[in-house]
């Protein structure tokens, strides 16, 4: 055993998440470096030597959570507009707003997210907008793991000018990031409808010769599912399975309109799902059969989406959500229950970024990122199955700390190393601009 | 204007939630006594002598949130079982547990119940449990506004034993606390499909004679729909409509299955209607028609049913749920708006449970009732529309301050006037019995 640790997190309940679904219930985890060095009993590893020490006070020790699918600098529209259709939402109140970004707010928004994940739990998060570069850097800044990919669509971007300049872009992006300890670059086509098949082809491409995640939002409407059965005479995703595009990188995001044929194709493919549940539901996209796909074994993850349509980035509320939505709309309480659920926001998530070696679970070698839940409240007293609680009752508030990468970010509700008030200021001055005060 | 207050509330949004909609964008609320003595601008009220005074710091004063329908005391169960087919939950989990309930661990339950809601925003709650005269009693010691009443059906109860002495002893609670400032009494039977025809209409008249609420479990499944059907020849809002058990003093909670039928007769007679989403969609009951009712003008609450079926009695996030749910299950966005839902666990609560003269508003000669949201947080930066954050994005935690008939009862979210880790301790005990430790 190791004999000195950098970082001793101990006296909680340990929710491994490991292939085993290990708990320790009175255990500790030892950090070395960046790394889980041991993890054991309270009363074994717990007695260790470490430079830092963090009680959980009989509360909670998890990995940290993973969010599949976000456009962080988002947060800068949080509220801006709701309750409106999706077209006048869009076009009246989003687009302007965005018409307005440049590459610092784009990092203005992302810090404000990224206080936000920290201290609501989320560790590792995966990102899909303009001027992903400042994403990257914000992200970095902020010591978080994230992946990050400029999104590319057929009409000239406020960022990179015609689609040939996102290539060029994305490159770039792939260069400059291609050995950060926390920073991944994937490939970002925007969605069917608003990408030519020779750009899905040539993102599947760049994805492939680079080994990188390719990232898409897929079958979110039922116009969408319509619209591009109208245009190419196959569903969404078997336009994809046409264009030689799905496969184990793929990440799905939405997947709300499916027929049996598509979630044949993409257990088929090995693609991986993010479940947006709270934002499918706000926007009035739909329910997507997303037990189908678990019980298919296709590999989902949970995503808040963007703040515009949810309005909050908390990966606590998304599983309560995942997991109550789906007994409603199919009428049986056992569906989605809450161990599937955890593990969706955890290691599945972690897998379908293609980072499941490095993070989603509390096992020796994996990068430390973890956190832990404050259980010495009302509303989590009694605890009789920590799952349940985590997944039905813990809210964002309730992490009591955060660690990523072995670096305590957050302790005690403090962020550590972000001056959060000049970061609310900096959101707030945006919010003027984008009001027109 | 009144030159002396006994508490002022300063600096903040008001929301008054008044028949006017009325938003106070600088404004101020002064107290004396027991009720709200005049709300305005902080310039003009914020510099009233006060004996205590409130900082809301640029947050949001408004109205404390009115549950509908709970059970307190199951805050005990809390996560005891999930996931699971009704009657095995019902019959393998709960019932035991409720076997080994008495009077004191049922005032234990509340007093944490009371504890977790006073935290998270709610002033007022509506209660349906055993033992009512201990739920009375905790609620009034820890200062809260509850309308409780004994839950009557056919087999005999643990407390009163035969239907009769149900009766008796709502008689004497009815009695008790017939004058008390914060407590009112209520007539609950259980539901159709527990109480015989004889019971449900000796509650109407007890309920009718004392001008006394009269609360109900309504058409929650679709099973007790066809059971009454059966049995009956009528669905169960026809079965009561039969029995002249509906008016405007009735309280039907869940309302999930309803035919246009149904809903003609809730909105001719007047009956209320406490809303559960986060419950029916946990439980697999479906979901309940709550928009076609708004739009009839069916007065229409919030409530977060028991911990054992949410598990947890946070108001906030029961109204996110609400906002969300009705837009995915009728594909349209603009359903449940933040306004609407935001009236539903305020103003209409309180008028469900008759109590709109005293609470639900911030208006002066009512009972101040309210409560204070620190918006000084990421998840609620920047801010365009209180509204949307209050039903989107902010949730139990970030609540303040909670007054209650003009007493400060939390404050920096520290409960002033009760012992928390006692009732924490006196709770885990109980959940150790329970468990068979």
């Amino acid at each position: 055993m190791t004999t000195a640790a950098d970082l001793l997190i101990t006296n909680g309940i340990v929710m491994t998440m490991d292939p085993h679904g290990r708990v320790i219930e009175n255990g500790a985890v030892a950090v070395c470096g960046e790394a889980i060095a041991v993890v054991g009993s309270a009363a074994e590893v717990g007695s260790m030597a470490a430079r830092e020490t963090i009680d959980a006070a009989g509360g909670i020790i998890m990995p940290g959570l993973v969010n599949t699918h976000t456009h962080a600098a988002m947060t800068l529209f949080r509220g801006l507009a709701d309750d409106l259709p999706l077209m006048t939402w869009l076009n009246e109140h989003i687009f302007p707003a965005e018409a307005l970004l440049d590459a610092d707010n784009v990092y203005a928004g992302t810090l404000l997210g990224c206080a936000e994940m920290i201290l609501s739990g989320t560790t590792c998060f995966c990102d899909m907008y303009l001027f992903e570069d400042a994403v990257a850097r914000a992200a970095k800044a902020a010591g978080m793991r994230a992946v990050v990919g400029e999104v590319l669509y057929d009409f000239p971007s406020p960022n990179y000018g015609p689609i040939q300049k996102g290539f060029d872009y994305t490159r770039h992006l792939i260069d400059a990031w291609h050995s950060d300890p926390l920073i991944t670059i994937a490939v970002e086509p925007h969605s069917p409808y608003l990408c030519a098949p020779d750009l899905l082809t040539e993102a599947a491409d760049v994805a492939r010769k680079h080994r990188l995640p390719l990232v898409i939002h897929l079958s979110e409407t039922h116009k969408e599912f319509h619209d591009i059965q109208d245009k190419y005479g196959a569903t969404p995703v078997g336009h994809l399975a046409h264009l030689g595009v799905l496969g184990a990188n793929l990440l799905a995001c939405h997947c709300v309109v499916l027929d049996d044929d598509d979630m044949d194709l993409l257990q088929q493919h090995d693609v991986k799902v993010s479940h947006n549940p709270e934002s499918n539901m706000k926007l009035a996209s739909g329910v997507s059969p997303v037990a189908d796909l678990v019980e298919r074994g296709v590999c989902t993850g949970l995503g808040t989406d963007g703040c515009s349509s949810n309005n909050n980035l908390d990966m606590f509320a998304e599983m309560d959500m995942a997991a109550k939505l789906h007994k409603a709309s199919r009428l049986d309480p056992t569906v989605m229950d809450a161990a599937t659920v955890l593990r969706m926001a955890t290691i599945d998530g972690a897998r379908a970024l293609g980072l499941d070696t490095i993070t989603g679970s509390i096992e020796t070698g994996k990068r430390a990122d973890m956190i832990v839940i404050d259980t010495r409240k009302p509303h989590l007293t009694p605890m009789y199955h920590p799952a349940s609680h985590l997944v039905y009752a813990v809210g964002g508030s309730d992490v009591y700390a955060t660690v990523i990468n072995g670096r305590v970010l957050m302790k005690g509700r403090r962020l550590m190393h972000m001056d959060l008030e000049k970061i609310m200021a900096d959101a707030w001055q945006i919010a003027k601009t984008i009001r027109g005060d």
